[in-house]
């Protein structure tokens, strides 16, 4: 084929392709089907100029995601653009891919590795970390994920910074996600883990492992934010947050009351919301915790003050974060699987250290934007907590 | 009080009371809302004859719940009755209560403990064996779990054969849900466990932990089922069952694939089928699996053959269950909480060792009642099961 292409270039010609998304052709010759990956690499090597890609032999509701997976393969890789650039006439290039998703009224965001590979192989961007910032910014891209992977731990937080620079000396705003403190042993307390570089060069940052589509993972990581909570809520701020890892809501693994507790406790502790599910999929229900405004609010506070554990009682464990205008949001989360049914404590305000601002109070249920009492500082209520589940209350003075 | 009511029953009178369920009486006394033990107890001290509870400052959506545990406080001892059994104007004993069960066409079963006490600390049923048998036959009780907290595990066998006795004895037919297993170390392979004993005795037995409300629990017992597979598939049968556990559809932990996963894989273990939720409140996802008439069918299957572990493909474990009429059930069930999306395996039914009857074969989804497929015994198929899902399917012959 590559001789064909040849001898058609030769001629002055473009040289198309004709392809089919699913298991066979329509007329019954083989098709791309598990097979993209290559045939995108082939398609390159051939010198390909156009491809027709058909659908016969495929399921109709997998194709668009199919003929995604089909392009992102072609483009997932920066330096393999000049490759495949030529052979795909949807976007032809990345900053094209960009314009149109901008046109969109979306922001453009790619992964990068900061070693010699991504995690899954692709070529990383040690020893092109200029080259990789400039062409991040000729593409005009707004959001950035660098992953560790393919790299020695011991030099990854000044190449990260060496990055930052190279970013910043393009002069195009990119907000920049670092998973380097996730590589490091932060947790050590003799580590000597510079928070501050951290803060300067990087908007957000891994400092845990990957969240797993199940409860157990979602409180893994609730226990490490409550195990260092002063050290998270100290290094959190406007411009530079920790990130718990994406949000799970519309997956597989979260029952309602826990799809909850997820977001209630990202919310709560101001952390990056990064949604990772099929949105033509999502349910209702999902998708209007996503969408909560009162949620958002608490996510989004102007502040920016991370949430701090209190203690835990009758084995539910209480969350206070300061709001703007001497707001407080008060979450009780119920990490137990019990089969015996909510949790019912009662507590008051006094308890939860909130002190600074003038009775009485009102609280708000934050996920359903109810009023849930009218109470002093010291005047008893009674909250009910479902096994694996949160109950979110925002504190407003309501002088 | 006791003295004012002695007076009353000299006077020839009977002695009523006012109760109020709520924090409050609706004149504003003390309620006996958090004390509906305690008031239980302190009118059967009085020798209370009448009570009307009141139901003022109490929540009306928990009011009905909230009588119900006042009743089944005052009701939930066999021995307490006589105590009891004069207090309360609405059923006036346990057989009066077991009469309205039955007018509502339901069943009506009861806990017992084969201990000194129940779990809880209520009296058990050592060394009124035969008295209980008698009792649970007067009340036409037609299902029995007896627990095995507060006693011997190396007494437990033959005092559960001994109870079984005294209830045959009855000319009652009642089910009998034996937990002693579940307190012996049957699973070591040099206990002696007698699971003869156990077919002869018990209509179905608990062997394994309480189930909790999350998949992790759900996970465990699968894992069990598996590990054991042979040694409780041999012993199960029509009248003779082993008991996962209840199911946890409608309660808090589980997602909804994981919902499904419960309820098919207690359906390929013939399981006992145990809801417990609140019927009001539960949606109508689960209410539709719960009440799914192929999944029904599949565990009442009349030969009563719990499923077999295969084998692992791809991360998929694969059960089948023998059904009668030459069917099959194959459960796919992915275990994995990955965040990368449905797992996708291709399978043959000779694989599965499904080899007897005719092809070709019809599969059906046993969830969605939709044909799958239709096959030969070595025709590839493919299944995508989700994270922490399963897919269920009915091999029927087409001949």
């Amino acid at each position: 084929m590559k001789n064909l292409s040849d001898f058609v270039h030769s001629l002055g010609l473009k040289f198309g392709i004709y392809l089919d998304f699913g298991t066979k052709t329509c007329e019954g010759y083989p098709g791309s089907m598990d097979f993209l990956e290559i045939d995108a690499q082939t398609m390159a090597d051939w010198d390909v100029d156009y491809i027709k890609m058909d659908g016969c032999y495929s399921d109709a509701s997998v194709q668009a995601l199919g003929y995604h997976a089909f392009i992102t393969i072609s483009y997932c890789v920066p330096r393999f653009v000049p490759l495949f650039s030529n052979i795909l006439s949807l976007f032809k290039g990345m900053k094209n891919l960009s314009d149109f998703v901008h046109s969109l009224g979306l922001k453009f965001g790619i992964y990068l590795d900061f070693g010699t590979k991504t995690c899954e192989g692709y070529p990383g961007s040690m020893n092109f970390l200029e080259i990789d910032a400039q062409t991040m910014a000729d593409w005009d891209v707004d959001y950035i994920k660098m992953d560790g992977c393919y790299s020695d731990a011991s030099v990854q937080a000044l190449g990260y910074h060496a990055f930052s620079r190279f970013l910043n000396g393009t002069g195009r705003p990119i907000v920049f996600s670092c998973s380097y403190p996730a590589y490091e042993p932060w947790k050590e307390p003799a580590f000597p883990f510079n928070w501050t570089m951290l803060q300067e060069d990087c908007n957000l940052w891994r400092m845990l492992d990957d969240v797993q589509d199940s409860w157990a993972s979602v409180l893994g990581i609730i226990g490490a934010y409550e195990k260092y909570h002063i050290t998270l809520a100290l290094n959190a701020g406007p411009g530079h947050w920790n990130d718990p890892d994406m949000l799970l809501l519309g997956n597989y693994g979260l029952s309602s009351d826990q799809q909850r507790v997820q977001m209630g406790m990202w919310v709560m502790f101001a952390a990056p919301l990064l949604i990772s599910t099929d949105l033509g999929a999502i349910s209702d229900e999902s998708k209007q915790l996503l969408q909560s405004d009162l949620l958002l609010q608490i996510n989004q506070d102007p502040l920016g003050l991370q949430a701090l554990f209190h203690y835990t009682i009758g084995g539910i464990k209480i969350w206070t974060r300061r709001l703007s205008n001497n707001g407080v949001a008060i979450a009780f989360l119920n990490p137990s699987d019990s089969s015996g049914g909510p949790v019912r404590i009662v507590v008051a305000l006094k308890q939860l250290e909130v002190f600074e601002t003038d009775p009485p109070f009102c609280l708000t249920d934050a996920f359903s934007g109810k009023i849930f009492a009218i109470v002093d500082l010291d005047t008893p209520f009674e909250v009910r907590i479902n096994p694996s589940g949160i109950i979110l209350l925002i504190v407003q003075s309501l002088n």
